[in-house]
């Protein structure tokens, strides 16, 4: 029963057979086995059938209604610049190769023009360009993550599984509690009565970047978890924070993630790398580089999150953590752009506005920096003293652009303790 | 001094401008920032630069020695067939994006066609046409894994670091310890002595497959090491195999190497793929699939390695653990083609001639298997009574193919008690 289905409705307009004669800006893999006659690893490629939909007012309620999730990317209008053209095409084409790797899973795949198409946009909610829409039920999921066919499959293989995952023994346990990079709750219930329908409710608002688990039993004991307690992990702590199980509700638990969801360390993942990006504090990332699988990385690592920890409740430090490893096409465009060397752990703060960047030195090779160390530079960073912009006479060009926006140690409203900084090299 | 240098030399032709007006097979993933102001995430495209060499009689000398590191793609004559060619076309293509993604790092980038340039390669000793071969210093490493620019480029990287990393503190130690997916060695020696040279040759042998590591100082203490021993570790075995310290040379750790090296069990790496899917016993591989991150696939995984530890003794037996999540583009077609739930673990023996496979049946939700009943299955599997033929008549159509080539359990030399299997039904 896993023939794909054809699509074919009425009121629906695939777009135009794509014609690729424009491809020489081409910013694209190939997934090939190229060699050998044994099978069972065969990469797909694209066999040109159009299945992404042009939506419009005529045809996106009966697209709604048609699939069980329904994924649709809010894009620019046809640009005039060749280059910006060819990449929307090529974006179409990453749409149209995951709806052919995704056949029978009944998603819907389409495509919203910000410009044509503004009327369904506002009536969807649509307002990032350049984002996937993904309506499931009656919610909506915001995808900003890498836009690769293998990102995009996965974070949708994700979406499709069960919100809350169910913890029923201690090795089951074991992989919980491993899973320290994620933001994670685990709940204990009595059982599927409104206390965990209200931590199921509040599950879907986050799925799938924040994981739900849930537990019926005495595993629960081990998390010294009362009933219908709900604790929640940030990334890389050991506590976790406590939400008191009285009067659980959908909207509490809510509330609770999206106090705590910044968390002090993060680690940079595909699925949603742009929108932590954009989650700056004013203008300014501290950035940290560190492979996981070399000895030197982990090492690093592990004094970052020490630092961390130390540092949980400081809402002014969030450290982005970066494995190269995961994102092997921008390692060397990081490498030129940081003037860094990724071979080692660095360091440093980032302006995202312009991408200037300073580094903590660690060049002494036998010896990384210890936690007091970190902690002392940290502050001077976010204090201002350590920042992007002093050195800018000498190394920069000044390209005449206000400098306010990238000033870090800016922040008005919470942080009296931070002066603003006003650089006076 | 990061600028990148043009490359131009006398008796290079790259390849002609590349017409790329044939994509719409595109099996290809587009890499974008879509959105946003921030700067400090900009994927790379291809810029449509020549980067990749035609190599043929005049000019390989020269490329060899003008790049620290040359990567040659052997590959089918061009095809008559339209598909081919294109694929062949794209092929090209990721090895151009990985060249402008590495321009910095002095590698070279060329094609050999196994027909046009059948004098060139056998020169060079190319073999597997579809492998890329990189020469560097005077040693030659076979790629055969997935062909797209991520895992190319990743790859590339890792051979460029150095093939021994040296392990100096506990935290380090603690890195070594945590690799367990991998093969990886650890010797313990005075300094830069000969036996660590010795160590050090044999590392480059095998480099980036398999992981050498040293240590010059007591941190050996803990892995109980004498000086100038190595100790050898399979994937998830936590005792490792010793090579003895007295007159170790790179000979001896290379042979030692060669007969340890098929594991027990064994993750399936994008970065040689093909490699292991051909190394299958017999045209069978015992294939599981489990999702580390997931609480159900950890737990499977956990009773996996108890099983794989118990039976490390038993040359005829390599399961090769496959997690989905690493290759998201391949798992809606293993469902398809071996008719399983990819959202739990499976188990089963896969034919790797014609792809066909039986799995067995966890359906009952709760319980998996335990590491007995597992072991029974395999014991089941490798006598025969479990195979992928006996089902055959009723599921399949029987396409009159020699069906000799898919059994299992027909191991004529090592193992006398595993009599010739010929199907009876």
């Amino acid at each position: 029963g896993r023939e794909s289905e054809r699509i074919q409705l009425d009121g629906y307009f695939p777009l135009r057979s794509m014609q690729l004669l424009w491809l020489s800006l081409l910013p694209c893999l190939y997934l090939a086995s190229l060699c050998s006659a044994e099978q069972g690893l065969e990469f797909p490629s694209f066999d040109g059938k159009d299945r992404v939909l042009h939506i419009n007012e005529r045809n996106y309620k009966k697209a709604l209604k048609r699939f069980d999730m329904l994924c649709l990317l809010y894009h620019e209008p046809q640009p005039a610049h060749k280059g910006r053209q060819k990449q929307l095409q090529m974006t179409e084409l990453v749409l149209e190769l995951t709806a052919q790797v995704l056949e029978d899973k009944d998603i819907g795949f389409g495509m919203v023009d910000s410009q044509k198409d503004a009327k369904v946009a506002k009536k969807l909610g649509l307002e990032e360009e350049g984002s996937l829409y993904i309506f499931k039920d009656d919610r909506v999921i915001e995808f900003d993550g890498e836009f690769s066919a293998d990102t995009l499959v996965e974070f949708l293989l994700d979406v499709l599984e069960d919100p809350v995952e169910l913890i029923s023994n201690p090795m089951e346990l074991r992989a919980f509690e491993r899973m320290e990079e994620d933001i994670r709750l685990i709940g204990y219930f009595k059982g599927e009565d409104s206390y965990y329908k209200a931590f199921q409710e509040a599950s879907e608002r986050f799925q799938p970047y924040i994981k739900f688990f849930a537990t019926f039993d005495k595993t629960a004991k081990h998390l010294s978890l009362k009933m219908n307690e709900v604790n929640f992990y940030e990334p890389f702590m050991e506590e976790p924070a406590i939400l008191p199980g009285r009067q659980l509700s959908e909207m509490e638990i809510v509330e609770f993630v999206h106090q705590h969801k910044r968390a002090t360390l993060r680690k940079l993942r595909a699925e949603d790398m742009f929108e932590t990006w954009e989650d700056n504090l004013d203008g300014i990332h501290i950035v940290a580089f560190a492979e996981e699988e070399d000895p030197d990385g982990y090492e690093f690592l592990e004094i970052l999150k020490d630092v961390a920890r130390d540092n949980t409740n400081n809402p002014e430090l969030s450290i982005v953590w970066i494995d190269p490893d995961d994102f092997p096409l921008l390692t060397t465009y990081w490498e030129k752009t940081f003037k860094v060397n990724l071979f080692k752990p660095q360091i440093g703060v980032v302006n995202v506005t312009d991408a200037d960047s300073v580094w903590l030195d660690m060049s002494n090779d036998e010896d990384l920096p210890t936690a007091e160390e970190l902690e002392d530079w940290i502050e001077d960073v976010l204090s201002g003293k350590v920042n992007t912009e002093d050195d800018d006479d000498v190394k920069d060009d000044y390209d005449g652009v206000d400098r306010e926006d990238g000033h870090h140690g800016d922040d008005h409203e919470d942080h009296g303790d931070y002066d603003d900084h006003d650089d006076s090299d």
